[in-house]
């Protein structure tokens, strides 16, 4: 299996000048993990160095960016939660497996070579019991999940306690107790951090991993699940529908720390050959309790789409779009009756609340094109699925809801008030929605516009899309490209709705942009290897053109140049990789901002009272200071810096 | 001059199924041009043929995509614009250029080598007059440059007309003399096509070309401004500090089938050799007779930046950050006096009246990160913008007015509402805005989430943003990604804005979808060259799998594939190159209207009385056809199609 952990090292690296670091909670075993971004100092002109408080940055990305961390794919990371699901004492561990599909597939020999060795007998709540999070809150418990996930939401400012912040495990509880917020945790994914999915809290995105043949090998879906939670997808949806699923699905969840989810019916249509219309109620509760005790921590479900929806669709542009959605309605037509997904619904509740496995519940009939977005399928759909989730909390089960979609601008909010309403305040869930139809192969661009918004009006979690959707499946690099316009769009929904601990990355970036700061901007960029090669880039353009001098630019490079003597150098010869040294708008305003401190005088009276004074100054200093820049940047010769 | 027009070839393709069309107006030299993407022939499943009407684009590519175009750079396009200017009998042919600065350029004989051939003479209005679009409207007078743009916003649907809009030529003139809308077009620059800028129109976006230094030669200029055209720049601002910036200008001018805007207070900072202190109002003055004598359209004037709002800037986290602004601030301080542009604006005014250049009011002091968002110094500066919309509107100059920057969701509304107020209903020119700050690398995205919110709100003109911002100068790939996130942007507005043209290129995007017309699909696409090679990229995986054959790819993959006997194959494997044969979810939705289709009723109904008939034919007819999707795409076999 070693060939599995060599694939893993690109997703093994240390982001630069990061450090892993975990805050403890009120016990030793609750340790919530975050990345810290270590900056430089700053020195002002008149050489006076303030250090800068490292950047604390929620971090999905388990022990694989640990450099302690032990990674053995055949073994799998550490049970995490197996100490507090124990405590609990309402599960029991079962002699084996209880689906018949799992013991037909441990019994085959054929699969030896690609079954995953460890072979942990799964856990179920004792009988009469029902061991979901929501179960907990509402009887009052804060569980460590809840305390693991309030201090992870803080971004590591508070420990343990309700210090300045609303984020407290108290808040947590409620929010789940009442329905408002998720914690998907299967008692089975011992291996899985805590996260938690809500209004109140960060916005998330889910990345999808999984091929629709044969094409994908177990380790390279193994390799996409790390590769996606390294760029930020805080739950990963294995969408596999091809032979090995099963063996597949659980290589991946021994290896996850983040919460997976799947969409059984995939798996349950693969049983009946392909063949809809040969579904039963059976196959699908057998593939259920085959993933339940695997350890899937939610599920898409497809109840809402009920035999009399399916007509709403015929006019449409585009009919239905939704894999699931397509299936369901094939199945209602072939036997004119009623989707068994609706009618065992109370059934797979009383299931899914023995293991804590949530409701993704499936909007099988969203809208796949701007003219059908928003219709009558669509919010009759919604509509089933509000009653849904009141039929899921009698069990105590978690629930969130499945959105669009396509969708343009002006009737994004509709589908966020609408969701609230008919669904009660259960999280929100929403693939994009896509802005546009017409740009295949930047659908991660119009769909992230639509994502930031609805993300700002109150959607829980983003599915993201990646620029291969409606084109193809995606390459590791579509999965990266994906995630990270998508964590874009939930960071910008963060800072829009106001969430405390999301500014301070934003603030950080820019003082360290104000101040030239570069390897300090290249760390807190999401993307830091991009940043610094973009702007390596741009400037051995100029190198070559002998308008920048290697040895300027490596000194300018370095960590620690903004502290060195040549620090005045290196700043105008990076600034000017944008505007040239004569258009140093930034310089300026800290020039100000100095003299002001020099004076020891409020800033804004130094300028207001002094200006007379600063102007006489100025011409001389700052012309000065100009001309340096000027000299390094603005030369054509071939020795610039003589 | 031959190599320059190499250069060019692949701005000059033609578009797939593309067909450059131009539609007449009142008189035949109003020709009005379009991209008329082709499509093919809807197929149904009992072989009824039915055929897709072209779907007509807003085309801002000028004659570069036109096959029977000639294109020497050396000459420069037709004057298309000449005989317009000419009638109105306002205007006089000078004796030679004005200004003292491009006198001695042209004196210059080691200039001859970079000069523009043809020594066009300037015109310039006659003593007394003012020869702005605006001054007509306000007259009652619809110009040809009038009725252009209303055929052009109708995307051809309304042949000089009222008929089936509100687009009217009389409804352009109204929003011209109201200042709500500009149509920027200098009488010197007699080659561009007419576009107008305003809320009720379509979203225009802005691409800027040039350079900081010397890197950039004229014919890379030249292409830059081409290329990002045909990716959907409707103007261009050519933003160049270099030292041959006149004579690059010049080609550019002559070249661009599109408004050129400039930054004048760059280019005269050049003439004092960056020291800002030194500039004077003369210097300046010269600066921009020079340029509306060559034919920009419009100016970026930061007149806004006065002495009193510099030390609003002195707290914030990221001071000034706009090059024109920080020169601005710094003569203001240097001289402690206030801004020359304010001081001077009226006589501004009659300048630019005399050309009509358009004001493009700058935001010298928009904010450069999220902390200093819609703060005092940024709405100080805008209602002094407000102030001189008035002054210049008094002078029938035409005036938009640029915003940010930088700005969380949840603030841009406030931008957008306190600029109507403030401006007056001028056009409101944004930058983005970037809606974090954290992604270095990606803020082609970042801004376009708030570009498309802000220009869904009214914004007339979005300015691009590359991936490069914040880290270096574009290149041209930089320039055609920030050039497609715009158009996306901007689209998706018009879409939320409810543009009666907009949404049919969605519509014939989905129907193609729907219908798996692959090749319409890539045809219509914003990138029709992307979305096939990550389409070819998908499938030639699979075919090296031999999961998919070449004969049928390439069967499928032929323009006509869709009207062939293989029609079915062909679409299974299209289509399942996503889904897989098995998630065939729009195929169901079209084989339950061909059912209603066959038999001549409401497809609806059809569902909702015969169900129950249908669900016995579909069992049988419906699973054979996907057994068939099954056979061509689930083989692992080497044979595939055996």
């Amino acid at each position: 299996m070693s060939e599995f952990t060599a694939r893993l090292v690109e997703c093994r690296k240390s982001f630069p000048a990061s450090e892993k670091v975990y805050v403890a909670g009120s016990r030793p075993d609750i340790r919530v993990p975050f990345r810290s971004v270590k900056l430089s100092r700053t020195v002002d002109y008149n050489g006076q160095v303030r250090s800068n408080e490292p950047v604390f940055l929620y971090d999905a990305t388990g022990i694989y960016t640990d450099p302690e961390g032990v990674i053995d794919l055949a073994k799998g990371l550490p049970p995490l939660r197996l100490p507090w699901i124990l405590e609990r004492g309402d599960t029991e561990e079962l002699p084996g497996a209880s689906s018949a599909y799992r013991q037909l597939r441990e019994g085959d020999k054929t699969l030896d070579a690609i079954r995953f060795p460890l072979n942990r007998k799964p856990r179920r709540a004792k009988p009469g019991r029902r061991v979901t999070q929501m179960r907990y809150a509402r009887d009052g418990v804060i569980t460590p999940e809840m305390e693991f996930v309030a201090i992870r939401e803080n971004l590591g400012r508070m420990k343990g306690g309700a210090i300045g912040s609303h984020i407290t495990p108290e808040f947590v509880r409620q929010e789940v107790a009442s329905g408002r917020a998720v914690i998907s945790a299967n008692i089975n994914h011992l291996e899985a951090e805590p996260m938690i999915i809500g209004r109140a809290f960060l916005v998330k995105i889910n990345a999808n991993i999984g091929n629709s043949a044969l094409a994908s090998s177990i380790e390279e879906e193994v390799e996409k699940m790390a590769w996606a939670i390294r760029w930020g997808a805080d739950t990963v949806m294995d969408l596999s529908t091809g032979a090995n699923i099963h063996e597949t699905r659980e290589w991946i969840l021994r290896n996850a720390p983040v919460p997976i989810g799947t969409v059984p019916i995939y798996q349950a249509l693969e049983k009946v050959d392909g063949r809809a219309e040969e579904l039963t109620w059976e196959i699908f509760r057998d593939t259920l309790v085959e993933q339940c005790e695997q350890g899937v921590d939610y599920f898409t479900i497809h109840a809402g789409v009920r035999l009399a929806h399916v007509p709403l669709t015929v006019k449409r542009t585009t009919g239905i779009v939704s894999r699931g959605g397509s299936i369901l309605a094939k199945w209602c037509l072939a036997h004119h009756r009623e989707n068994f997904l609706y009618t065992h619904f109370d059934e797979i509740c009383e299931l899914l609340a023995s293991y804590d496995v949530a409701f993704s519940l499936g909007d099988g009939l969203r809208p796949g094109s701007i003219a059908d977005a928003n219709d009558e399928a669509q919010f009759a759909e919604l509509d089933t699925l509000g009653e849904l989730t009141l039929r899921a909390w009698e069990q105590d089960c978690q629930v969130f809801i499945e959105g669009p979609g396509h969708v343009p601008m002006h009737l994004i909010k509709e589908n966020m008030e609408r969701q609230i309403k008919a669904c009660h305040g259960a999280p929100f869930y929403t693939l994009g929605p896509l802005t546009t139809d017409v740009a295949p192969g930047y659908d991660h661009i119009t769909s992230a516009i639509g994502a930031a918004m609805i993300g700002w009006m109150g959607t829980a979690m983003l599915c993201y899309v990646t620029p291969k959707e409606h084109l193809g499946l995606p390459t590791k690099k579509d999965v990266k490209d994906g995630v990270i316009a998508y964590k874009i769009a939930a960071h910008a929904a963060d800072l829009a709705k106001g969430h405390p601990g999301a500014r301070a990355w934003d603030d950080a970036m820019s003082k360290a942009r104000f101040e030239f700061r570069w390897e300090d901007q290249f760390n807190l960029a999401m993307d830091p290897e991009t940043a610094h090669s973009f702007h390596d880039e741009a400037n051995a353009a100029k190198i070559a053109q002998g308008r920048l001098s290697q040895a300027t630019y490596d000194a300018a490079s370095s960590p620690g140049a903004v502290a060195t003597e040549h620090q005045e150098g290196a700043r105008a010869a990076h600034f000017c990789s944008m505007c040239g040294p004569r258009f140093c708008a930034m310089k300026m305003t800290e020039e100000l901002r100095n003299y002001a401190s020099a004076k020891n005088i409020d800033p804004v009276l130094a300028i207001e009272e002094g200006l007379k004074e600063r102007a006489e100054e100025f011409s001389k200093a700052g012309a000065e200071i100009y001309v340096v820049g000027s000299q390094i940047e603005e030369q054509s010769s071939p020795s610039p810096e003589q």
